[in-house]
């Protein structure tokens, strides 16, 4: 069982030695073949560096649906050649995840939830590393509760925090637990605060995320199923969140820190309110404006790529 | 304010009192409107008592397009008139979840992880609520690493135990851990296993289910992005598991054992083995072998619904 990228050589050697960083399994690379199983790729059924190895921007966001309309949001805007109904996902052998490559761009959908998201990164940062990916930035593009701000709000993270509002992400391994840490990068997270004064149209701030593994109890919510406190321990919970400057309330950002942070991937969260949870539970914004508040996130990143490649100084 | 059904009288009344048994939320009657809003449905906008009234059996599984599937199957097993190809998503118009009923069989998808599936599960259970049903058994049908199983058995699940093969479920409610039991309904879990010896092409056992929040790390794989133990210390942990009666890994067992369990909701988990973890890590069986390994659950199932339904003895 040969290593997969033994035969590599002079240059070709120093660039995978290179990009070994961004996974951090040393039986990897023993492995004959590397089946990305949710993905629906492989190492032996798919040429991963010609399909992949361009890629610098990996955008990530819960909803399939949303995630292919982000893909023809860019290649509209970075006016590449071919037609948009051609645009096709790569998983679509699958139905775990959706992922579509436009230029260097990869949008790819995570499902809901630390659990859901964490397979998928799993494959995509093996994924990356097969392709002999370099300097790839990725996003969380995604929704939020909002915790004291106006609906359609959006929050760069500056902190991943838990339920406890502690930055870090517990990892259970083998049945031991581990903690690691959910620190994003910084760089990224005020390059992007310095783009939104330019999308004067986006409310933006940037402040801690708390990620949640439940979306009702877990985040205080008084109408799920379940419901064991009042209306006064909802809201001193999240007055405490508040004060330790959460900003707004997802599912996926302390795991997605996390794991990018372990493999040198460097990572920003960038998620819409959807409504102030100080206000109420329900989502009963209008479908229209839920649609316009979805795509600020999307539109701030967009910016961001355009920067970084040059298109709009 | 009115509370929803303050209107019910008499008969409809009492029929009301017997059935709030499945929500545990003092706040859901002085809703005004009950939005399920990743399901694309809501009190006011559906008539749920019509739409849902007379289900009987809900069977949940992670992937869309395998529910869609199962739904398909019911339908001609138990010989009802219309075209399958009619069948038609209910929650088409969100893609967090599909949702199918035939006759009085619910199939809906729930994602990949505990949040995932604990989302739709609040959703779920206020929506059989707010429909009055009443007398309802769900199953989880899922797919599963085996321990010390060939690939295609049948695992019924006995306890759902975390990693630490505890029959237990956390559960954070506003920042405080709250413990809750995973045991299922051992009936159901009986006539499944009797049902079983009548389909002798389906390998079946009874054992306990374990459910972990990773795919990789947390089930002691060796192949994801990131991992820091040893071939020794993986198959130590899978012994570990074994001997503690585990007979399957999976990822949402214990929020569902959980979750029914608090809301009166006769619960069971059949999942068939995808690979004998002692022997792997990778997915690596044949696409058909794949497709018939996971039609065994769906088969024992509807076997069973048909059996309650009467329609073979």
């Amino acid at each position: 069982m040969a290593p997969i990228l033994m035969n590599s050589t002079g240059n070709e050697h120093s660039s995978y030695i290179q990009q070994v960083e961004y996974v951090k399994n040393p039986h990897l690379d023993s492995m004959e073949e590397d089946i990305l199983y949710h993905l629906n790729l492989g190492t032996k059924t798919h040429d991963l560096p010609q399909m992949f190895g361009d890629v610098k921007f990996v955008c990530v966001g819960g909803s399939p649906n949303r995630m292919r309309s982000f893909a023809q949001f860019i290649h509209e805007q970075l006016e590449l050649p071919g037609n948009i109904a051609d645009i096709r996902d790569i998983c679509e052998g699958t139905d775990r995840y959706s992922m579509y490559k436009v230029g260097p761009v990869l949008s790819i959908s995570h499902g809901m939830g630390v659990p859901s998201i964490s397979i998928m990164l799993h494959e995509l940062i093996k994924m990356l590393y097969h392709a002999r990916c370099r300097d790839v930035i990725i996003f969380r593009i995604g929704t939020s509760g909002g915790v004291g701000l106006a609906a359609g709000t959006v929050v760069i993270t500056d902190k991943a925090v838990d339920s406890f509002f502690r930055p870090q992400f517990e990892q259970v391994v083998l049945g031991k637990v581990i903690i690691r840490s959910t620190e994003l990068d910084e760089d990224v997270a005020q390059e992007l605060l310095q783009y939104s004064s330019e999308l004067p149209d986006i409310p933006t701030v940037i402040g801690n995320t708390m990620c949640t593994h439940d979306f009702y109890e877990g985040q205080g919510r008084l109408d799920g199923a379940l419901c064991s406190f009042s209306t006064e321990e909802k809201f001193e919970y999240l007055r405490k969140a508040n004060e330790a400057g959460v900003r707004n309330i997802e599912m996926e950002s302390t795991v997605f820190a996390a794991m990018c942070r372990v493999c040198n991937l460097k990572a920003a969260v960038v998620c819409v309110t959807l409504l102030n949870r100080f206000e109420g539970d329900q989502i009963s914004t209008p479908h229209d404006a839920l649609l316009e508040y979805q795509q600020r996130p999307q539109r701030l990143v967009v910016h961001f790529i355009k920067k970084r490649l040059g298109l709009i100084s």
